[in-house]
This record gives structure tokens, sequence and C-alpha cells, in this order.
């Protein structure tokens, strides 16, 4: 059986470190006997935004719904494009016309990857945020009054279903039900944004009644984030709305020093349509051009890619060939955000030796 | 001149931190010939709601609207109470009432004070994070449709004018243009809240027009909350929306350690108002009633309070006094949470005395 994954790289360093990414997948792919065929494509980038208008062709519904999983690398180049034309144009429809209701981001302390916090040892942080991908604050619906005079009045409303909000929660306590802590956080806000939070709370406790085993707690935003910093070792799986899930989703790996590296897969557990699997970095256009941006992100998000393809060993393999060379710690091979004074390539074409 | 304060403990600890609020105010009243008349209320509390089946009498308004200013313990017991009924019912209303649109919060590394940060010594971190405190996301507009039923949308409206932004970012750019570094720094999330959140980013724009010796930048808060932990040392002054602010003011004082002795000012700059004095630290049901809690947040605001009614010196002569018992680290003076194992009392006395 061969899968079909379209391969889109988009703006600044997303297209520099996509070929890696493929490079470890395509390793992978023949060590494990996997048949993979991808399909290149140059939407969802502000150059293809600068030859046609828009992000987008009309068809490109058509061109992606049939592949197996795409795999992408970073939207976004703000001195062309302003960022919510470009990524509202491309990732978001991504998300939201695929039901990629899902967005599940690792946070992992690595070996060899030095995490801003004190006295934090590899095995100490490892938690999963569920992030929901589709609805909530990332709404579409509002608008301006008395617009450019002194009365201007902007409104954007936050919008959640209870088949919205229930989907994401039934994946999160699945996952959590995997783990051998079993530990569910809902991160809310309930004090003071008193219509739509209180009520995803009340979704928590219904949902709870059906997974006895996993034990849940609560906390606001504010705090959550607070204690994302002072004990990160309480997480096991936290669930969120499409905000707060963003949020969380930079703040983990920024206390495992893994923001430059972290990956994140967008799933549409239903499997009607692609999910998508992208580094959590972005197009990064401070550092964009000179080949040195860290490619674990793109490569760990092919790994994601795999397993959710069913190869959990190619996967792993993956995640094992990283590890080791970011332990191993050649300053020749590693790019500078870890210490070395390697490029995308060197370190890319490492990891895919090792698997 | 006699300063009229309006004296509201609240619930859970903010009963405990008061007392000591006092006695630091009182001490530095008297060695700066301060005259306060301070009045005290029982309202505001979850046992109040208990006896009255609300959060403040009828005419609080007029109770409090007079009063130069409001020092706050905290509010909230959901034990008995939602937080969203406690919290709209008594401080929410506070501030909108009285027009404390700006919440100022210093973030600041004290001698003496652990932070979770590698690396950090005092100095490296110290800024304020200024929050619109009156509309945005705590909007209390919004509803459910088809309520119990799988079809059920719930739906809450973010409401941001030109008039309440404009207002507290002038007060960010003043605050700004009086520090050292002259730096401004805007959260907002343009990219996926696509309506209000660039609007916000123009009102910046427009507002800086006037500030030429500010140097502003704009991070999106998912990358900005990571930020706070990777590089706090960017950070002069913080503006925010109600909830980014919310969300970054614990998430400041939680890098510097000082989350349980944060003090935070929420403030009617028109005078035309009282404005409110509190900890940010909440009521902290958990270690309530153990006489434990580290008053420091609470005299940090007495502190707040004083500069904000004039005397400056009196506020800095309470600031040196807990920097200086901090700073030597006497353990049966200090509060468990920094490391001692004196209470509630101790440390406010120590504090006062040396004053
Ligand atoms: C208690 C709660 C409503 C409040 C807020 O969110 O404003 C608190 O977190 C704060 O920061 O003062
Ligand atoms: C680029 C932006 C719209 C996006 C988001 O907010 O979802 C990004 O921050 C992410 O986390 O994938």
């Amino acid at each position: 059986m061969t899968h079909r994954i379209a391969v889109i790289p988009g703006d600044g360093i997303g297209k520099e470190v996509m070929p890696e990414g493929l490079r470890a997948l395509e390793a992978a792919a023949r060590r494990f006997g996997i048949d993979l065929a991808l399909e290149h494509f140059d939407f969802a980038s502000c150059d293809y935004y600068a030859a046609h208008g828009q992000m987008l062709p009309d068809d490109w519904f058509e061109q992606l719904k049939d592949a197996d999983a795409i795999f992408y690398g970073a939207v976004g180049w703000p001195e062309t494009v302003p960022d919510h034309i470009s990524l509202w144009g491309s990732l978001l429809q991504f998300r939201r016309r695929f039901d990629q209701y899902v967005n599940l981001r690792p946070c992992k302390l690595l070996p060899g990857v030095k995490s801003p916090l004190a006295d934090r040892k590899p095995g100490d942080i490892d938690f999963y945020v569920v992030r929901e991908n589709t609805e909530g604050e990332y709404s579409s619906v509002g608008g301006k009054m008395f617009e450019g005079t002194d009365r201007e009045v902007v409104i954007q409303e936050t919008v959640m279903t209870r088949t919205g909000v229930d989907r994401v929660l039934k994946y999160a306590f699945d996952l959590a039900q995997t783990r051998p802590r079993r530990k569910l956080t809902s991160a809310t806000k309930s004090n003071g944004i008193a219509i739509t939070m209180p009520w995803w709370d009340e979704r928590v406790k219904a949902m709870g009644v059906h997974y006895p085993e996993v034990s849940v707690d609560q906390f606001h935003i504010d705090i959550l984030t607070a204690n994302f910093v002072m004990h990160p070792d309480w997480f096991d799986v936290v669930v969120a709305s499409n905000l707060f899930g963003d949020i969380l989703s930079d703040l983990g790996p920024a206390c495992t020093g893994t923001i430059g590296v972290a990956p994140s897969a967008n799933i549409n557990p239903d499997g009607t349509f692609p999910s998508l699997f992208e580094p959590v970095h972005g197009s990064a256009p401070d550092i964009a051009g000179r080949g040195i941006a860290n490619p674990i992100g793109q490569i760990w998000s092919a790994a994601m890619m795999l397993e959710h393809l069913g190869h959990q060993d190619a996967g792993q393999a993956i995640v094992d060939a990283f590890e080791a060379v970011l332990s191993e710690g050649d300053p020749t091979v590693l790019t500078p955000d870890v210490g070395g004074h390697g490029t995308t390539e060197t370190l890319g074409r490492a990891i895919a030796a090792r698997i």
C-alpha cells in the first residue's frame, strides 16, 4: 500500500528544513519498507501569493483531499503579506476544511537540549498538549462599528459547539487513558470568561464520567502558565481551547528548551480527510536564508506522521535517531541553537544516516 | 489631608494577609506622617454571599465611591460559590464600575527569592505588565443556543473600543517614557484572532507616533509567553488586552519566583473613582487557615497604594523593608514558600519593624 504525501514547504525556514524532513522520512521509509508517493506543492506560501494574489489556488481542496497526509513546513512572511492574511488563507483553512480538530503537541525534555528552567533533566518533563483546532477563539465572526471614529467598537466572537468540544475532549481522555499516569488537565478561565469557559468545564465533567480511571484537574489559564514554569512535572495530558492550546503549546516547548524543535500533528481522527504535520516553529524571518535553522521540528513531525499512518516502529526510529545525535553533541553537526556550528543540512544528514 | 482607605479582606488567605498589609501600611504612615482613615468592609466575600445571597450590598457603589483607594485582599471560595459568580459579583464589578482601566503589575527578581529559571539574578528581570482592565475578552455578552442538545452552540464576544484601547496604550507609552530603556512590547495574536487583534496592532502604531522616543515591538501571545521564559531580560513595559495581560501577569511573576508575593494596582488614572490595590495571588483555598501565607503581596500592594496617593517615599520605604528582610533570609521569620518556617505574622511583623 502506497501512502500519498502532499509536501508543502511554505515560507522562510519552512523551505530550508523541509529537505531535511524529507531526507529523514525517506530514510525511515527505506529501512522499514514503507511505500511513499510524495507530491510537491508550491502554494500556501507568500511567494505564491505574490504571483497569484491569493495563498491557494481555487481548487486546493480537490488537489489535497485525497492525500493520506500533508507534510507542511511553515507559512508567513509578514514583510510582504500580513500574517492574518497568509495564515487565514492557508494553514487555518486546512485545519478547518479538513476538520483536523485535534492539534497534538508533545513537550518533552530531550537529552542534549538545554532547558531554561533550573534543575530539570530528561524524564522530568514529558507531556502532551491537546488543542482544539477548528473553532473557539479563532473565529471569523465579528466586525467593526463606527470605524475610524472615536466611537469605534471592534467585536470578535468566540464560538464553541458541543460537537466541537466533546470530540476533542474525547480524544484527550482517550490519550490520557493510554499513558501510565492517566492524568488529564483542562485549561479554562471560568472566573473571567464567564460564558464559554464554565461551559467547557461542564463538558469536561460530563466526559469524565466515561473515564473513571483518568484523574482530572482544572486550572485557570493564568495560573496554569505559571505552573508550566514552576511545576512542569505535574502534567501528563493537557487539553485546551484553540487559543489556550496555542499558548500552552509554545510555552511548554519553551520550558523544555525545545521550541525550535517541537513538532505538531493536526489530526482528523475520523480519517475522512488528510491530517497535517508541521513543526511548531514558524517561518522565522529573522534567521531565514542562512541555512542554520534546526531541522528537528520538521523531522520529528515526519515521525508523528509515520506513526499516524500506522508505522510506530518507523516513527520511533526517527525519534531515537535525533535523540542519539543530540546526545552525542558533536558541534560540527549541531545547529547554533543547540550549541553547535553546523548547518540545517549537517544536522539533517547526521540524523538520516543514523536512521 | 486624610486619605480614606476602604479595606476589603475578602476570602481565604485574603483575610490572613490583610492584617499584615495594614501593619506595614500603618508603620509607613506613622513614619512619614501620613494621615489615613481606614474603613473596614466585610462584603465582597463568600461569607457575605452565604449570609446575603449576593456578593455585595445594593448600595456598594455609594459606600465605596468616595474612598481615595481600596485596599483589597483576595476573593473566591469555589467550594461554596463558583468563581465566575464570586468574581463577577465583586472584583470585576469594581474594576468596571470604578473604571480602573489599568491593571499594573511589576515583575521583578527579588533578592532572596528563588527563580525557577536557570542562571538569573536580581537586576536581570525587571519589567511591568500593563493590562487593559475593563473590556476585551472579559465581556458579559454572549449566550447559548440549542442548550443541552447535541447542537449546542456557546458564544462569547470580545468587545474592544477605541476609547478603551487608546487610553491604556497611552498609559503604557507614558510609563515606558519614564523608564531608562524606554521600551514597549505589545502582546497580540493577529495571525489567529484576526478581527480584534490586528486592530489593536493598528492602535499601537497610531499611538506610537506621539512617542518617538519609545521603541515598540510586538509579539504574538504564544511566542511571547515562550520569551518570558527564554528571554525575560528583553522586557521593560508590556501592554496587553485583559486576557493576555491576565496571563502575562501571572507568568511573569512565576518566572521571577514571586507569584506568591506580586502586587497589583487597578488604577483609574483620571482620579474620578478610587483605585484598587491587591496581591496577585488569589484566596488560595489550599493553604488558607494555616497562617503560613506570605503577606508580601499584600504589603507590596500597600506600597503601590501609597505611591498612587502621592507618597513615593513611603512606598519605597515599604519595598526597601521587605527586600531587606528577604535578603537577610532568617528562616524563623520567613514563610515556607520562601524557605523559612515562620508564619504570616512573623514575616509581617519583621517587615513592619523594619519600616
Ligand atoms: C480572579 C480573576 C477574575 C482575576 C482576573 O482574571 O482578572 C485574577 O486572575 C487577576 O488576575 O486579577
Ligand atoms: C501561525 C498561527 C496562526 C498558528 C496558530 O496560532 O494556530 C501557530 O501559532 C500555531 O500554533 O500553529
